[in-house]
């Protein structure tokens, strides 16, 4: 450059711009104003430890201690993570149909991390992928931030949100480069049956889609609700499976996820979609190493004492769903739909019934005024006229928060 | 789409195809072979935790296992990080000219989490971003996977690695949207004296182009050699300067970083240059909870015995840095650039002394063959005819080494 620009001139990237993630907008801003005559009970954030009820169990942490002492684990790892840490993740994450190696896993940082791992290796800019309706907005955020389009195929809400199958494959163009399924679904709260799966991967098949299944509610499903894996349903098409600890173990700082890669016909291995995976991981270099030193032992299908805590903290959960929907059926105006699992609640408002709310962002926000509970609103994930409640909390921090809802519902009821 | 594609095409993105990071790639792989009949010294990757003789202080591990017996950091940090955490490294890295507060920190995973904020903020597609060959290769990896151009421009290897300022000019044009400047350097060794510092910071005022101020090496500098914050010798310059507790803690797998925003004048604040950090960050969600839960006494700059223990390390590595330069310069053909901080050392080889050793690769690759020292050819750092050892491993370790090194040298000397 001959002359020196004599001017700054510094701009933001347009992928910093497209970096929206409106969950952590509002939680990470807040800005809105609770009643300050009654303490604010927040069931917003898909995060269990908000409370102090839900926490990890001892022999973890112990684990973690031991581990810390022996300081044999604060190296790099593998970028692609320690190969035990894979190989556990491997056995924890395989079926009898689809068997895994170590090799078959990429630790990330976080289930976040790993979305975008299995996001940015699928897809160009300009290419497009599938993603559901209500959904977790991070699909989104991701994507765009990759200048990858995102189209929305609806979940029925009429249906316990079952994919609209219609509408998903008229989604589908010469750009369409993955579908992401989301199962057990946040926001939703359920858990899909085999025979719906087969449905999904049926279409997949049909239009030689991958598939990305974010599976990291698999452990957390409700009575006789089964969760069963994507890829132990099909041996045509190929699944990035995303999982981690945060939720099932009630650790989401903790920042450990995973891509479970199921090959099939060596349709990932031929498109180097492995490999990618691999060099994507040497950019950022994964997760804590501390962390993943535990997995062997934490995710041991043997491990008595984890899987009965595990089992506990699930029962814990359905029983919170189950007070969610006996409380708020009785709320003027509100609809819960019933949830299969997760931790999550959808509850669909019924607007004509009330005075003064026009949707769901005046319904929340209204709410945190007048009673201090703090809920996400629908719109959120895209779904109107609901909002979502995080059952985490302890039975009587819920209790009290419901009391407080159908108090407000009764209070703007249509005269 | 009306008629399904009947044919399997998956194909990993060009993005996971520009993601080359070859250090990572080398000491992933492996796939070298040394010489069965002599155990391996691997002097390749700057991780201070291979050898087990140097480990973070008890007092670190006691404030984590604290930590972690409280349960009260197991749940998501704000995606910028804890605000204490924010604070913490505020204080650790704002100097008496240039003041920050907790919102000009963003803690990210690990100081490659950090430059990938940095470098993902402030370029598009299409820009170009200069960075210093030899140099650290993430910085390339990072921006192709991106699709940002890396332009580089070239360190004095016969002038301790200073920037060669005429180059560095030359480079710049209407695309040009950063400076990377990495002080003290990896792979070279060095610490920038104030002058130089300033000199480079002129460059950027000149042409208006922010700095990112690569600054992970900022406690390791021996003797004489001080590190100046390249933030503190400018009020015209915004810098983004990366940080971590990675190399000073000897913790790399712990994966802490942080991006310290020095604005000027407003730049990055009208540029949104925060906001788009903010925003950038909400999409992976930083670093693990439970290592930024110790910040706050882990970078107390009162708290002596840290201080002192950091202090200890250092003279450490200065001792094996000056048992190498004594002990390599004996070497035939090798010649030792003398360090100035970090744990790195850059040696050049004079080819033309041996027999038949036609490069740097043909080195390293010799070497391990028969004395199974495994060094990193100064080609992955884009500087020929050098290598760089990395001096962490005990004397006694070293001290084999170089023996063995002296001894292939020898071996391989021109008749």
């Amino acid at each position: 450059m001959e002359t020196p620009q004599r001017k700054w001139n510094v701009e933001s990237s347009s992928s910093s711009k497209n970096a929206v993630n409106p969950i952590r907008r509002i939680v990470d801003k807040g800005g809105f104003k609770p009643n300050p005559n009654k303490s604010t009970i927040s069931l917003s954030i898909g995060d269990p430890c908000v409370f102090g009820n839900l926490n990890i169990l001892d022999y973890a942490n112990d684990l973690l201690i031991e581990n810390i002492k022996s300081c044999k684990f604060n190296g790099y790892p593998p970028s692609t993570g320690y190969e035990f840490a894979r190989e556990a993740v491997a056995k924890y994450v395989e079926t009898p149909t689809s068997k895994l190696t170590s090799k078959d896993i990429i630790i990330a940082s976080g289930a976040s991390g790993a979305i975008e791992l299995a996001i940015g290796v699928l897809l160009n800019e300009g290419d497009n992928i599938l993603v559901p309706k209500p959904g977790f907005p991070l699909y989104e955020c991701t994507s765009k931030t990759k200048f990858i389009n995102v189209k929305h195929y609806n979940l029925l809400e009429k249906q316990d949100f079952k994919v609209d199958l219609e509408h998903l494959k008229s989604l589908i163009d010469d750009r369409t480069k993955a579908i992401l399924v989301n199962n057990p679904s946040n926001p939703c709260g359920i858990v899909y049956s085999k025979q719906h799966l087969l449905d999904i991967i049926e279409v997949a098949r049909e239009y030689c889609l991958p598939i990305i299944a974010d599976e990291i509610y698999c452990d957390l499903t409700f009575g006789e609700h089964k969760f069963y894996p994507m890829a132990s349903l099909t041996d045509k098409v190929p699944i990035l499976s995303i999982g981690g600890i945060a939720k099932r173990f009630l650790v989401p700082g903790w920042r450990l996820g995973w891509v479970a890669i199921h090959d099939r016909d060596n349709i990932f291995l031929n498109g180097r979609v492995i490999e990618g995976l691999v060099s994507l991981s040497q950019v950022v270099l994964g997760s804590n190493s501390l962390i993943q030193s535990i997995l062997p032992k934490l995710l041991d299908s043997q491990n008595t004492q984890v899987i009965e805590w595990c089992s506990k903290i699930t029962k814990t959960l359905e029983s919170h769903s189950k007070l969610t929907v006996d409380m708020l059926s009785k709320a003027h105006g509100l609809k819960p739909v019933h949830s299969s699992g997760t931790m999550y609640q959808m509850i669909e408002i019924d607007c004509s019934k009330y005075e003064d709310i026009a949707d769901d962002n005046e319904f929340v926000g209204k709410l945190l005024e007048e009673q201090s509970v703090f809920l996400l609103q629908g719109t959120v994930f895209s779904l109107p006229n609901f909002f979502r409640i995080v059952f985490c909390a302890p039975i009587e921090k819920l209790t009290e928060a419901y009391e407080r809802m159908i108090e407000f519902c009764e209070a703007h009821k249509k005269k």
